[in-house]
């Protein structure tokens, strides 16, 4: 029986005061009592999103608010760009075909960020361009994209802009009023401490204006039915009661630290991650790493899939691999919700032990003196 | 500090054994530890719902896995008969019409069960029917209807058969593939103990194939997909971890008492309710009724809406009054996943109080006398 430790970049572990708060009584949802609770996590919703638009609350994973997206903003053969960087930024290319839009896809380098100048082109060349698709954080890269710049440009392009910020939001910053992001897409499992199972989505007015014209079938994802719910704190169908009454505990505990000091205190942990890889002689995979995970690369004498099972069968820690094409070339490190400093600390140790029995060499202790340096020096 | 018993049709208790099971550390979903839950869980809901066909875990609410049938199996514009007696079969013609079918409304009075020979007159009548879709205990109405004949019928018609089975499921007989029915739907938080969030789904061979001919467009609903998941214990998104966990140990208990067994129980606690409301004077509103749920008329003096007030604030117990057209007419009192003989005992002890309190006369403890009888004698 070992202690295990999840540093995945989702699920992230979920906190004792969660934990209890999934194990209460069941509560039935059409009362008041249900109705103060989701009331509460709407107004922490719009706290940690950013924005003064409503935020639904979906049951269901992340990707079933990223269908909800492409379902009610558009109409068979809509045009769309979606930035395709990863694992993640392919699913919106996905979702848009399964649905029959037009989608043109931006496929960058996996680890790279898209360039400002380079989806300007692609909407200047691409005439009647109705969305720009793409993500906070793209987990598989762990590189976190210049969601500010891209709002900026899609404003003057009049494109609306929908972001995946599944795993980014709460650790990356995202503005979504102040850069005007139209969507936000989000779910309860990474910076949410929370199991998986709730999905999240903002909407402001341009694209509510929007869902009037959609000519997608949608039923359960009916985001124009959530809304007029959401104006009296229910839900269409039936909510996810435990996992909500979980999120009211995540996001008091979220709203007492503040996301501003979040956001600076995961920018820490993830710069002390960066320097720590280096100390080991490592180079970074992702070329603007993000705040929520760290992408590794690993020296070409080793597979990472084997420093990821070395760590959770001899010392119970996961970390993740790559995915697709780098599966065997990365790990990733996650530094998102309930992960701290300290973890980093023990995960940064024992992977200094499973890389020097794999044969890497690099002075022991080197990542952790470097580690205390960055995050407590 | 009242304590609270919850006595409605979904949600229903959620026992200690099942919460304890949610407070659990979360389990990444991509191990062998978690994949050996899910195994058993498809297991268990086989059992459950008495087939051999895949039984599909997605992470929604039941009327995501009803817009999974849907989606999955029709194209726009196929001729399918939707059975309407209640909010949960129009849900079905609602669904039906959102994703561009034909639907051909069989709308039938609230608390009837169809008619077979009415809806074999309707098939015959309406050529080229794909599909029947039905409910197995209408909610609204708790009413059951005969599955087993409707199943006979549909076969020979060559339609598929499809049914809500979201709050019968566990308590009204349902023989899946020994009937024949297609496609199963249920929800968690009613016969299975749990809170809501997970739906499941189970889709036979003939379903499988039309699958292959489907047109509407789906994604997080994929059907295909997941069933090509579920050969290795897998899920194509995120799964609902923590409640897959609880459902392994809801599961675990409906097998230790088996479910015929339960089946036997809950028909008992079904004569008896029905009998306890007589006892007080009362008329039962369905002409079918579930053993999910009994649905009672209330005397035409006394809104049931009042009653059900009365009952949460004066005595913590919460049963639901009617839905839509009937819903100051009736109330409705579950006997359904951990809901027992005992709490039957206490609610109509207590709703005796409120019916005298509010007017209606009849001889004190007369309902739980014929508890006793039916129950225990």
């Amino acid at each position: 029986m070992k202690r295990k430790y999840l540093m995945t970049p989702g699920p992230s572990p979920v906190p004792s005061f969660v934990r209890e708060a999934l194990s209460r009584e069941i509560l039935h949802h059409r009362t008041d009592e249900f109705r103060a609770i989701l009331k509460e996590a709407h107004e922490g919703l719009k706290y940690v999103f950013c924005t003064q638009n409503p935020v639904l609350v979906l049951a269901s994973s992340g990707t079933g608010a990223m269908e909800a997206a492409v379902s009610n903003l558009f109409s068979p053969k809509d045009k769309v760009i979606a930035i395709s960087g990863g694992k993640f930024g392919q699913r919106w290319a996905d979702i848009g075909k399964a649905m029959g839009l037009d989608v043109i896809e931006m496929n960058i380098e996996w680890g790279t960020a898209p360039s400002v100048e380079g989806l300007k082109s692609l909407l200047d060349k691409n005439k009647g361009v109705k969305a720009v698709l793409t993500t906070l954080c793209e987990t598989s890269t762990a590189t976190v994209y210049d969601i500010e710049a891209i709002a900026k440009l899609t404003k003057e392009k009049d494109a609306l802009l929908v972001v995946d910020a599944i795993s980014g939001l709460g650790q990356d910053r995202l503005l979504t009023d102040e850069w005007g992001v139209d969507v936000v897409v989000s779910g309860s499992q990474k910076g949410f401490m929370l199991p998986p199972g709730l999905a999240f989505i903002s909407v402001n007015k341009r694209a509510q204006e929007l869902m009037n014209s959609s000519g997608l079938p949608k039923y359960y994802f009916n985001l124009k039915k959530a809304l007029k719910s959401y104006e009296k704190d229910d839900t269409p169908y039936t909510p996810a009661v435990s996992l909500v009454v979980g999120l009211g505990e995540a996001l008091k505990y979220i709203k007492e630290e503040g996301i501003q000091k979040r956001w600076e205190r995961f920018e820490k942990m993830a710069a002390a991650t960066q320097e720590a890889a280096k100390a080991l002689g490592l180079e970074l995979f992702s070329q603007r790493p993000s705040s929520s995970a760290t992408a590794i690369s690993v020296p070409s004498s080793i597979k990472s899939t084997d420093i990821v099972k070395k760590m959770r069968k001899e010392y119970g820690i996961s970390i993740a691999a790559g995915q697709d094409d780098v599966k065997d070339k990365i790990i990733r490190i996650a530094h998102m919700g309930w992960i701290n400093e300290q973890d980093l600390m023990m995960c940064f140790s024992l992977l200094e032990k499973a890389l020097n029995d794999l044969g890497h060499k690099f002075k022991a202790g080197a990542s952790v003196a470097r580690l205390q340096e960055v995050l407590y020096g």
